[in-house]
């Protein structure tokens, strides 16, 4: 086996460590030629000389210089220069390794085509998960499983935020703010907080399984922006946790996907993963449940799953993009599927005055969404008392009809919030 | 790529999982082609009808027969006909899948260097927790990092009675008689419950993140027969559970391997591991934490392991039997190495008498060991009183000697039973 001339477009943190890793003395060194790099400054401080590498200005020259073999990808970005150099390098027959989880929930199945008619390869490990080997367990180590779910915490700074509103009481916007200053949250935290980081590795998560390409429009996402430390509260006194659970699933025909905050019990394998951490479940058959939880992103995970798909191509380890449990058993994903009825929380604030309880049990009960557990609190102001509840199991398109009605009622005063139960 | 032509050598329940799997619709099914079997008894009743398959009496025939690519070797034991086929299969080239982790503890090195020599692979994903592709993670997914720890909860039965007899407050025996009832334990439990079941995992595991061959004699062991339930009781006092932690880990330049029922605080990653199930924890650079998890035995679990390695010898990966994280930093293994202070736990039944406590601290102290919490139950019987305490970090050695000494005295009923505290 020759040993992989590599490029590297993007010399960040993840760049920085992976430019660590190949000159160390571990088995990456042996496998790896570390050629050419590529970033949008050349003189930026850095962590790690890079003189000693040839620079390139654009990444689609270096995607294309004679001098490499594969293409690591770790600029960022579903468009623009990430996307023009991954689609040249394959289009010249060069393998990618990326860690853009937007670019292959974009335009993965039209990579993965490219990468075929070129005898290229694409690896993706870092895309989702940082650190946790979790494409190479379903894409390989499962293979022969069928997949009824994957689930997961995938966005480490959401779950930072949730778990430090969970232990300390403080509301969403303080600790955000924390958050930037510590370096766990981006400057614009909206790709994060949104759930649209988590959204983008689901997709993939979800391809695998149960076969196809990632669907990033066939997606439910709610961020957790809106989460209040009386979510946090009522969720303990249920008992419960507020995650932001990633999950796509096999209901009947359909695969359902869906990123959005959800209330966990206490026995669910993703309650107890607390900060900036990432954990993934896999419930197949036959083997039954996997859980792997790990560090989901920084220089350190996300250079260790590069330099995991760099050792593979180096060991010729070869199949589809996309290849794993799913690819016989291909499923129909309907994102927005509300398939199943389902246990929900609802929180509302309303207007405190004689009969407004009675008017929000009264449509509820008209639309036969059945109340489980019910909880006022003390008033917060002058006019308004915040009111939680847990249904039993409805349809959510029910549960919708009746809190729109609500919603045009005076006594509601904003727009409700709405978690799935999930056990 | 053709489809693998595959024996199966040992048809109990994994081996028949297996044969489902093959004859299913998944991708398995397009990889292989089930070609020969063979078990002790042709006609013993089984799940699947194998009158399609080609019956051999002897399992060596069938490593030998051309028709074979790939010999699945599911009959366990490390000698005798599994050892005998498994060297048939490698010394003619073919590629050999085992569950067999007895076998790969006692000759793992001697059967790399035949499949070495014949160009031949050895697949072992089943041998190791199961359906949980550990295997696959520290061989392929982490083989860029230096591992610095491996522990795991490596044996299903032994954690299911430890679990129950947290729960229930049960002894040992009355657990193990309900748990061989349940098909939890084997008619002769001694296998699991000596430990020597997680020692043959720990050290395969041991071999690919420190580099070497397993070594199975390099090991600390110990088995949960003499666990009580006031050991349980009072590892919950001071907030910690009893569980048989396998673990294999970087002393300065040495390695260390133990398999030993251990008290693992409330914040370990495996405490809350219960039932049988089992659980894998890497510590490892620069990825930092990957904790796996999910069954650790059965049908299908296996099934699923054995079924993943196929399709990987099908998509054509080669690398080492043992490469993998520890194949460039060979580590010294040292089994029974005592070269870092640590905290233990101790349970004593001594005689109810006065001065008996003093002569046991006494004698503590003689030693430097000193007593960081102190239990003294009541009276069990007319004669002995059980303590229980801890101490600060004591090399064990030190508090080996301290207990001999003790046992000399008088006032000590029975032989100590002693374990790390593990953080």
């Amino acid at each position: 086996m020759g040993v992989l001339r590599i490029g590297v477009a993007g010399l960040g943190t993840v760049g920085c460590g992976l430019l660590k890793l190949a000159a160390g003395t571990g088995p990456l060194a042996s496998a790896v030629a570390l050629v050419g790099v590529c970033a949008r400054s050349r003189s930026a401080p850095r962590e790690r000389d890079i003189s000693m590498y040839q620079w390139y200005d654009d990444p689609v020259a270096l995607a294309l210089s004679p001098d490499i073999d594969v293409l690591v990808e770790l600029m960022g970005g579903d468009e623009g220069p990430a996307r023009a150099a991954v689609e040249a390098a394959l289009g010249a027959g060069k393998h990618v390794v990326t860690a853009n989880k937007a670019l292959l929930a974009k335009h993965g199945g039209a990579l993965a085509r490219l990468a075929a008619a070129n005898n290229a390869e694409i690896r993706y490990e870092a895309a989702v998960a940082g650190g946790i080997p979790i494409i190479k367990a379903l894409r390989e180590g499962l293979a022969a499983n069928t997949i009824n779910a994957v689930s997961g915490i995938l966005n480490g700074t959401c779950n930072y935020i949730l778990s430090e509103m969970d232990v300390s009481g403080r509301s969403f916007d303080d600790i955000l703010v924390d958050a930037q200053r510590l370096g766990y949250a981006e400057a614009d935290p909206t790709l994060d907080v949104s759930g649209a980081d988590a959204g983008h590795k689901l997709t993939i998560l979800s391809a695998l399984a149960f076969g196809g390409a990632p669907d990033f429009g066939a997606l439910t996402l709610e961020g957790i922006e809106n989460i209040e430390p009386i979510d946090i509260e009522s969720a303990k006194f249920l008992g419960r946790r507020v995650k932001l659970l990633a999950k796509a699933a096999r209901v009947g025909e359909a695969i359902v996907q869906s990123v959005r905050p959800s209330l966990l019990s206490a026995e669910h394998p993703l309650s107890r993963v607390n900060g900036g951490i990432n954990a993934v479940v896999v419930d197949c058959e036959p083997m039954g449940r996997l859980t792997m939880i790990g560090a989901g992103a920084g220089a350190g995970p996300t250079a260790s799953a590069v330099a995991g798909d760099l050792l593979d191509l180096f060991y010729g380890d070869t199949r589809p993009v996309f290849s794993g449990p799913g690819s016989v058993a291909q499923g129909q994903i309907d994102g927005n599927g509300d398939i199943e009825a389902q246990k929900f929380y609802v929180r509302l604030r309303v207007a405190d005055k004689a009969g407004t309880i009675a008017r929000v049990t009264d449509t509820l009960a008209k639309h036969n969404v059945s109340i489980e557990s019910f909880l006022q609190k003390p008033p917060e102001d002058a006019v308004h008392v915040p009111i939680v509840l847990t249904t039993q199991a409805t349809h959510e398109t029910t549960l919708h009809a009746a809190l729109r009605e609500l919603s045009h009622l005076d006594v509601v005063a904003e727009k409700p919030v709405l978690m799935p139960l999930e056990d």
